[in-house]
């Protein structure tokens, strides 16, 4: 591709011999060619496969057909959310494009500002921290948030009832008898992560049982989608070094639980018998493992779509949505039985 | 975010109550003003949130520093070679986005149009048919094929053994004394099915067992990742109905074989017991699942580092790359012993 030029609108009316002016109006189906010339001037873009360059119309028009969405790692939940998104954008035509921040500012502002300059439509952004650059929301694109929000700017929020949706888990563990619940959380400086402590704090507390910290573990300092596994895998095994290990667990994330469950296993440690368990997101491999796992479950398709739905509002009425979707406890076998 | 206009050079300027040039002087780092007017400028553009329009320097320059990867579904396989991409890409300081063509051409085609006109310096993508259109390649960014190739155009490809790597699979089925094998493939129109069907064909015709088309099954006619799921899912049910069932099952990809192991196990059927069963790649989760599963492993990530490095080349040397790394077929538990 060294040297090779993108055949422009001058290449097209040369070979064609014809105008500029008419070759453009054939692209804007302008009828101001004869019929003869409208098919002559398509074959020699065919021919010579001349495209229009969107750079130039985007620059034009302030904007192009893209959508991005920055996710912070690849954790399943943000490809459920991604096909929510797909199949909403196809309404509006337009098509996204993933990109991913690995849990760091830095990258993810580059990602905004990167995106931004290609003139997308909006950006839908899962944010790695509790605050946004503010210069990042006045330059940019119009952004929406998934999941995670922010402190310091108002901007659209997509998000589940995290605090509801932990406090129900919980609780469903002190029902089966459990008072030692080890939890596992993500990284401390995201917005769910503070909202799934609170859910389970409330739940302890609502049954005057006080709260160790010790059973409080963050699996997910590290950035990216292995360092998360690991994060939950190491969690159990620190957990489970306590002079009174827990009986219970919660992992608060798909990636954590996959983690914790790869500990218990190690430690041949059987659920529920030996230690009852709750994860996070239902895929399709959990269909076939065992036990059943209860989990709580994420309505991330819907997610998707809203977040679209939120963009367009956005858009086009200056309309700033915060929707916030209940999470669901599903009860299976993990946890034990009441 | 109606009405509102991005600021441009021009507001910077004024505001800063210097020229547009000067402004311009100090975005490219040329000395040609003094500092207190160079620090102005650089507060000015901080506190109106000016940011380059991307869109018209990429249309300067001819390209922007985006990397788009296209992929055909939302199969772990392609979110590995994803994590590859983002490796070597930082090394050239390019950003990657990802867009789903949903296996469908058409809205391949779109993508591929849609990432060219805004200017990516190139396009890796996982085509989903036999063919490409010619006009493609000469009017769009560069292209580089991964995992699978086409017949009518000469691109790099980065692909992996498929026919050794099948080959070795159902060797080693036919070893444990099989001698009806259930083959489980995805699309037909797809170089990777054609491969890995050749692989399995191979190992039978060497032992002078006779191919039984009743026992190879597309599960990928249908677009999309559940569609993938459940086509082998529907595979095994049509395989375990005939009036001589298989007594083991080859799934070829990682999605077919989630849908194939929960058919088997709502069957009741154990692995290797009554059927013994090898699938294709690793993920995570496999750590915690029973039995063990063998799998042909591929070597995604290093495909995906490939595909950058073989983008370079054809960008700056127009050198065309076909490299094809082999697959290792790693034995657990699910193919029963020798």
């Amino acid at each position: 591709m060294v040297q090779k030029k993108r055949p422009t609108l001058y290449d097209v009316a040369k070979q064609a011999n014809v105008s500029i002016a008419t070759v453009s109006n054939v692209l804007n189906n302008k009828d101001e060619a004869s019929e003869e010339t409208i098919q002559r001037v398509n074959e020699v873009i065919k021919q010579i496969g001349y495209s229009r360059n969107e750079s130039a119309r985007s620059l034009k028009r302030g904007e192009s057909k893209l959508i991005g969405l920055i996710v912070p790692d690849n954790n399943p939940f943000f490809t459920e959310i991604l096909d929510g998104i797909q199949q909403e954008c196809e309404y509006y035509d337009w098509q996204v494009v993933v990109a991913n921040s690995e849990e760091s500012e830095k990258r993810q502002n580059q990602l905004i500002e990167l995106l931004s300059a290609q003139q997308v439509s909006g950006i839908i952004l899962a944010p790695v921290s509790e605050t946004l650059s503010t210069t990042k929301i006045k330059a940019n694109a119009p952004i929406v948030l998934i999941d995670r929000e922010v402190e310091n700017v108002k901007l659209p929020v997509i998000k589940a009832d995290n605090v509801d949706g932990c406090y129900k888990a919980t609780r469903k563990l002190l029902q089966n008898g459990h008072k030692r619940i080890g939890l596992i959380l993500a990284s401390p400086g995201i917005s769910t992560t503070v909202q799934r402590k609170q859910g389970y704090v409330e739940a302890l507390t609502s049954q005057n049982i006080q709260i160790d910290e010790e059973l409080i573990q963050f699996g997910g300092n590290n950035t990216g989608t292995k360092a998360q596994i690991d994060g939950g895998y190491q969690a159990v095994i620190r957990m489970m070094n306590l002079s009174s290990p827990p009986t219970a667990i919660f992992a608060t994330n798909h990636l954590l639980m996959i983690g914790a469950l790869k500990a218990i296993k190690e430690q041949n440690l059987s659920i529920p018998k030996d230690i009852s368990f709750i994860g996070f997101d239902d895929h399709p491999w959990q269909e076939i493992s065992s036990p059943k796992l209860t989990i709580v479950s994420q309505p991330a398709f819907e997610m998707g779509r809203q977040a679209i739905h939120a963009l367009h509002k956005l858009k086009s009425k200056d309309e700033i949505i915060t929707t916030s979707l209940p999470l669901k406890l599903v009860i299976r076998e993990s946890c034990g039985t009441a």
